[in-house]
């Protein structure tokens, strides 16, 4: 804990209570953030009520809904409403939908009529589209005023928007013709139109764009923030930059989660119930478990466990080779998962397509190739080196096995998510566990076929 | 292929050359940059020739350093400096190292003097520190100065920064004393003095602060720029959102790379040789191989490959017992990995802290027995329904021993990340193939224990 807050904690009862307000605002707003499960209720609700306005707001958009809620319900609805007037429309929308209702309620009781009437319209919109992320208040201006009238008009509107930093210029159907910086227009001199310096190859997006593509974009040009229109071309809103950030931190968590085979929305870890947790995780290692019991058949035909099967193989392997099949399917589960990581965050990051298909392929070969070498060289090693020994046909067999393994899995782990994407689905969904079943089951065919070749 | 870019593809003989650069203009610069290695080499450069300059700087600093050396190559001084102008001097020196020793000569040959100056300076510093990300040139301004005579000076140093919403207050010994944004500005009368009107809590990162915490720090307070300054407090340069934005993802790609056992720094797939991407991947892979054979052991000790020892099980297990392997591996890992990436996502970004580990455990406990309940009814279904069939006792033992090794699996998987992060290390290296190995001789240990008990 940082020195300013943990001073405040322990001296709480000794401070005036003006000396408490300024070192409560002296503490930086991240260490509150980090450490703000651990202050106590009630000093908690007085450090909140001693902070500035705007850290206030802050640190409400920053905080969990849970909370949140507790501070929000022993306040009164004029200080939650002359909080409420410090956060932007877009973030009050979603801050609405991550509360329970009773803080809903609360909130909502606080907030102005014209707060209420542009939640509503925000609330209609899908929150993972464009428009879910926009800001309904924004600089709209003409392009037959000057520069001059421009600036006056920015200087009377500054504090009811967000972002001062762009003015768009609308035509009297209210569609999006064309964008000044306040760069743009405190380069230029006073007289000059609106007309002469807008830039009229507008970069926008509609609003039912998907949050994803909309932060490539205003990414790509680096944008502050960027207009949200509707098929019409008429300018809904805008959405800035720091809701982009946000955007990229879920779609990361959301990404990462769907490789390691869970499902749905990214929720905080400490908030979400057992009982959510459970459903996010079943379904796939219950699809998992299905497709993973194919290895019992292969198992089963190599190893004997069908006494009933005309082709079985039983009791013919040496004890040896039972001994290294978790070695197989771990190897080539690792090094499937690799490639499979490596061409997945490609294509996510928008650097692979499927037409470099014919170049991965080549390219993974080739890697497949140097890594069986030295994966080969080591197994060898410990087949020969250490108990449980194996004769040299077997370490032959066992080494020659898992290097075709390692070939094999690369490839596939390098293939499917190329695949995948060629059918217009999700790579990420298509995760490493779902994609290592497939080489399980690869792997120990090739290994029983392999020894069997030379031990049999 | 969007149309524009395909119409330009097809058209490019037939086209005047006043037609051709209106229709190149016109193509958005994302589709450029997504289709750009499909367009032949001398359309690629025309094209190139004909975008306005601005357009040129947005797709420089977002091709591949492989596609810039190609253009730069082709480009005399004249035309490089130019170019070169348009872009800031922290994304210059980031290109710099990124490009090949001849296109460095040639870039570094079109400098003006200043840049020359500026970029050393810069490559002074770490390239993941907050000092390597950032821009020297911003607008500082004295707190003795009104509003109109600021704005005169934003307006008089507009075309030198790439920002100007912040204006950083400094002393007459450069130390950073305060900060007013634009917006402020524009939002006082013009007689107001600035120190009437700074702020001077300023956030601020030190020269060697590491840029995950510089991007946390600009997420947290939603600023368009950061100062960097350097431990006398004097102001160096200022971090910029979209410099943010690039380290998110980088960050991003890397715990991704990590948490699938890959070292390293991240860099773009199709631009990495085959070398690179064997020496990326194969540490992890020996390692994981070497741990890995401690399952050989565990097998050995209960299937009989170690003949010499007195206390072998060998032959003891039916062989169905031997089948079912690859099932307790694969969901005892599916099981770990999925709990160790919430938690490590959640120390990631912050949510979760080492102190919750009591509240972790006993959630994952009762998480554990609900997954460890649905995994069994699947598998004792499995067992007993489909072939090759297992007895009754069989099945009980089969479905006792996963779902205990799911129990465990799951409680290895959360706090392993946990116990590294206290250790203050990097739980994201502490990757899920790394902890499956300890959960394969976790488990397999747990599955002929309960076999042994049920079956002998």
């Amino acid at each position: 804990m940082k020195s300013d807050l943990k001073q405040l904690i322990e001296m709480q009862d000794m401070l005036s209570s003006s000396d408490f307000s300024d070192l409560a605002a002296r503490i930086p707003i991240t260490d509150l953030l980090e450490h703000w499960d651990l202050i106590p209720d009630p000093l908690a609700i007085r450090i909140f009520d001693s902070l500035p306005v705007e850290t206030k707001a802050d640190l409400l958009t920053n905080l969990s809904p849970a909370d949140l809620g507790e501070i929000l319900l022993k306040l009164n609805e004029q200080e939650i409403r002359q909080l409420l007037d410090e956060i932007e429309p877009d973030d009050l929308a979603d801050f609405l939908q991550t509360v329970d209702s009773e803080t809903r309620q609360a909130i909502w009781n606080g907030l102005s009529d014209e707060a209420k009437e542009e939640t509503l319209f925000l609330l209609k919109f899908d929150e993972d589209d464009a428009a879910g992320l926009m800001n309904p208040r924004f600089l709209a201006i003409r392009s037959s005023i000057s520069i001059k009238q421009a600036l006056n008009f920015v200087r009377k509107r500054v504090s009811d928007v967000e972002t001062i930093y762009y003015l768009y210029v609308i035509d009297y159907l209210k569609r999006l013709i064309g964008v000044v910086s306040l760069k743009d227009l405190l380069s230029h001199s006073d007289n000059t139109l609106i007309s002469e310096i807008m830039e009229t190859d507008v970069v926008s997006v509609l609003a039912d764009t998907d949050q994803e593509e909309v932060a490539r974009k205003l990414e790509t040009y680096d944008l502050i923030s960027m207009p949200v229109v509707d098929t019409d071309n008429k300018l809904l809103g805008i959405v800035t930059f720091d809701d982009v950030i946000d955007v990229i931190r879920e779609e990361q968590t959301e990404d990462i989660y769907k490789m390691q085979a869970m499902s749905g929305e990214p929720e905080k870890y400490m908030d979400t119930s057992v009982f959510r947790l459970v459903l996010k995780r079943i379904p796939w290692l219950i699809v998992l478990l299905i497709l993973g019991t194919s290895t019992t058949l292969v198992m089963s035909f190599y190893t004997g466990g069908v006494k009933e099967s005309a082709d079985t193989l039983s009791m013919l392997f040496p004890a040896i080779i039972g001994i290294y099949v978790p070695i197989i399917i771990g190897t080539g589960g690792n090094t499937g998962g690799q490639s499979a990581t490596l061409i997945i965050r490609g294509l996510a990051t928008g650097e692979i397509h499927f037409r470099d298909i014919g170049k991965i392929l080549l390219k993974e070969i080739l890697v497949g190739l140097m890594l069986s070498l030295f994966i080969g060289i080591v197994i060898f090693g410990r087949c020969l080196l250490f108990p449980p020994h194996a004769t040299l046909m077997q370490a032959f067999a066992i080494t020659s096995a898992l290097a075709l393994v390692v070939i094999v899995a690369n490839l596939i782990g390098a293939l499917a998510p190329l695949l995948i994407s060629r059918m217009k689905m999700d790579p990420a969904v298509m995760s490493t566990p779902l994609m290592s079943t497939v080489i399980d089951v690869c792997g120990l065919v090739i290994y029983f076929e392999v020894a069997r070749a030379f031990l049999l």
